[in-house]
């Protein structure tokens, strides 16, 4: 059994906080929100104490491993804290909006040799894995073109898309994430923004729809789109084409009803809206895999590299987005 | 080349004419219809004579074969005539309502071995036609269940109804000739019908709607439902099931968009609908069937035995609605 | 908070025991088995005492409620004690293999107005009753044909077969149940049933295939078919069909991935094999319907009165086997 | 009735030749080839004339109209004396390889205001063209994303290659229409190319591979993927995405027959493969869209302006692989 703490109680914070209270192999020890009155209903739910302070979560012996789901800007001293208190991590994406800080943070911990695991979680969606295994196994042949669509169900609010690092930071990087998952190492970037879904996004120098291209270093070329709106939910696709066939994953729905009708047939429901419905069983995947690694001393993954290498994706994009060329990333 | 003539221009009989016209292998030689004023049309679209009686066109010695799309009431003549004329024939369904008259018809021309053809244009629909090649393959090892839906758009006009013979000879009777195809010879008929659409119908004494449990000779059982009225068009669908596992086929569309929205995803176009469309390509083969059969001096299928059994099975069917009883149809 | 004990550990009470353990609303007292050693472990691992009799359980106040998850002969004895002892009551289906027996055992506890469900979990999973809502809501009109079809993956081993009672009063006894969930009470019933898929079943005296129809007393038509074996995995869908359009519910699968190959496209994995898997949804949703009437003191459904109906179908259908009738069961 | 003459009778003219054929508003008054004994099977076949010379065509009173089927590089020729002797055309894409030669031949004949239409066949896709209309109906709102895939069954003959004038002038050319038929003309263009599929096309100095990105003049983002092969067939596609929703367009089968067994379920044919079947209901509706317009004096659309646009795009894709820009196309 490993000891865990939750930091940060917002919505990630406590589906984490949930699946590690009923997880066989794992502890929920305390839950912490630097607003207290965020931590105290988790805590209660949950019946574990809520700590008062980061140091106080650090200094516990009985936590073996933190879990941080606090803001963005809070993750590069969280881990960093965490790694030198000999904890492992579970940080949530991104590492950092700065990639420059990000690479800081490493440099400061990497001669720890840290248990850091990064929370993509599309990786465990039992759809995107098995569709990625089966890739792997050479069911398709060699990854000739990847497609993945990322919509979400609507923009969030303004205060947030403040602090978001935009579209290509916030919301595209667990499709480079993706893109890496799929493609390995990618060498070039080119990428086109645009700001279709609401004014005001605009207005803060953001974009809310864009495609991307990538060349993975072994030569497959990925495509990706993305939107901050979409009416019928949480579109979440990807398709990966070979010289054998093609793969595709597609969008989960509550039932699998179907209605047939004077006007139109075979219609589904809409698909499963928001992440924390579409991605349930992805979120404890996640945590599972986090759990048997720190317990069997394996590498943990997707790791602190793999935050890096998403994030340089999503600034070598924002550079092709204003220079209008191709982004050589390799090396 | 064989030279065909078309005896009745209503729907199926227009069909028919215009796939003669533009056929490889045949010729169409004129049209008939009692009322002249119904073949004119045909006639003058195709640039064929409008024959003024049946015996000007059994007299044509052009005339090799003839298609008989006229009333149900007038096919045991036309088919007596027509084979005493040395003609070949393809009759539309049913032989006759009356299997006694049915029978009679066939003792009178069976001596003669006549190359008869009767119009079960479903067993030529290219997706029933690959089911049931696959069954036969044994791909999904030996049959044991088949579930046959058919539903009309709606139902037809009432002064149709009053002669139709009712639900499982007019419309049922397709589906015993299909699972005539797939199951072969049928042992034990049960039957449920009921009045559910329109009042009307049954005041006619008739029914709308039904449910059929067959018993193949062979040991497979076999369901058929039936309703003559449909919302989202003319359902039109099979299901075999076998030990190694189930083949479907379904409704086509007139394209393959779906539409992705708020209150439903992934929906599709209602059903072609009616019979001239969803048939269009199964009117065409059977077509093809009858003049390669012709031309290669080979035995026509399904034939006049077929429209015995078919009618067998509906006069079975009835008998288990009024009985209450399951019916032996075997020997 | 409802206290409960759970009777019998094999696979379906150990479902029932796990869902308890980490219910929010009620609690898992303790678990008992007849073999101490199939009780031992569900009670280590989810920390909880094995009765050592039912006598023990019974006496406990703690109990509130006995979930019966033992060999159906064992259900009247157990629904009788728990009933006189105060307890509510979660059984497993069916009542009884004998219609009488159940008869006789709701005689001697219906004074007591005692809280007791049966667990028909079909009704519970979430695309079945979902399809029922939108067909009570009005969606497709009234109910006028109905299609269940249910296929288990694999027989049962021989031991299980010979005290199950025979296919429709062990399996087909969930389909007559949901026949009544979605066309209300039934009036008619006629059936088919043939030994298809394994020989030792005939010897039996039992059968493996089935097809069963139904007439409502509101007077739609039901079509149920079964088989003991099915080689995509577990079969489970319905069609509801009516004036306005149908409705269908279909098969679960682990992931949505599709293979587009040479030889097929849009291959789908095969089907959620078996029922702890394809129906996992369902017993959570069953017994929070459980916990939730029993706390909030309203009748629990399906109830007692719903499990003899079903038996009483499983009857009429093996009565309109061995006499080739269609059967009433109205009144 | 318009007399029409085929110009070259490989397998799309061909295709052309029989559908004028069997016209009802069109007369096909005679074929010709460069090589004579390619254009006597068909002229045999449709009992027509073979003519001697382009000459004898473009001089027969009876011909009003010549359909171009030949190779590309005569495309300029044919189109430019076709024109001037007062016959309307319709020609196969791309108009030319070079678009100065392309926009040579405009200079030349545009103040003649000829009836030029140019084969986007695609456009006639009843799938496609539902697609569009529902979009320009509003169903989704305004258009802001769409995704184009476009692979090839299997890449053609090394001859064929060579004066393909490469993969983006060749293939894509059908993707960069499509695209103009959607979003409306196109303003920028970023693309990768990639040799995965046969080294001998990289040989050649081509590509089997791409992504191509567009902005259209109205905001809307575009995706298009190609591959030279494809293991499924001929994979066609279309998705276009709104603030309302989502419309797609698939590929087509030739049965509706799906395949259940014990490794994959509802596996489905492979799709239509290839153009001639895939396309055999665009091609009839293009060719009546064209002797539409003819009859009634309407604008030709797609028209010779179309193809320049197309070929502009193809062009820009092309610079933009060499110079890793995104390159303008606006003005």
């Amino acid at each position: 059994m490993v000891g865990v703490a939750v930091l940060g109680c917002g919505r990630i914070g406590q589906i984490h906080a949930r699946n590690l209270a009923r997880h066989r192999r794992a502890r929920l020890v305390s839950v912490f929100d630097v607003r207290a009155e965020a931590a105290a209903p988790t805590a209660a739910e949950l019946g574990v104490p809520a700590a008062r302070s980061v140091e106080e979560v650090l200094a516990d012996a009985e936590v073996a491993a933190v879990l941080i789901a606090t803001p963005t800007d809070t993750h590069v001293p969280l881990i960093t804290a965490a790694v030198k208190a000999g904890k492992a991590v579970l940080c949530e994406k991104p590492v950092d909006l700065d990639i420059k800080r990000a690479r800081a943070c490493w440099a400061e911990i990497a001669h720890r040799k840290p248990s850091v695991m990064i929370g993509f979680n599309r990786r465990f969606d039992p759809s995107f894995r098995a569709l990625r295994e089966r890739l792997q196994r050479g069911e398709i042949g060699t990854l000739e073109l990847a497609v993945i669509t990322s919509r979400d169900p609507a923009p969030p609010p303004p205060a947030y898309l403040k602090g978001s690092g935009g579209l290509l930071r916030d919301m595209t990087i667990h499709d480079f994430d993706m893109a890496r998952y799929l493609a390995g190492d990618i060498a070039e970037v080119q990428a086109f923004g645009a700001n279709l879904v609401d004014p005001d996004i605009g207005k803060l120098g953001d974009i809310d729809t864009c495609t991307v291209a990538l060349r993975s270093a072994a030569g497959a070329l990925v495509q990706i789109s993305n939107s901050r709106r979409c009416a019928y939910g949480y579109d979440q696709r990807i398709e990966v084409f070979g010289a054998q066939g093609m793969l595709q994953a597609g969008n989960l729905r509550a039932t699998s009803v179907e209605h047939w009708g004077s006007e139109r047939t075979a219609a589904r429901d809409p698909v499963l809206d928001f992440f924390l419905e579409r991605y349930r069983q992805a979120y404890e995947s996640e945590l599972n895999a986090f759990v048997a690694a720190f317990e069997e001393g394996r590498p943990m993954t997707p790791d602190f590299g793999d935050g890096l290498a998403a994030l340089r994706l999503a600034e070598a994009a924002e550079e092709s987005l204003l220079t209008r060329r191709a982004v050589d990333v390799g090396g």
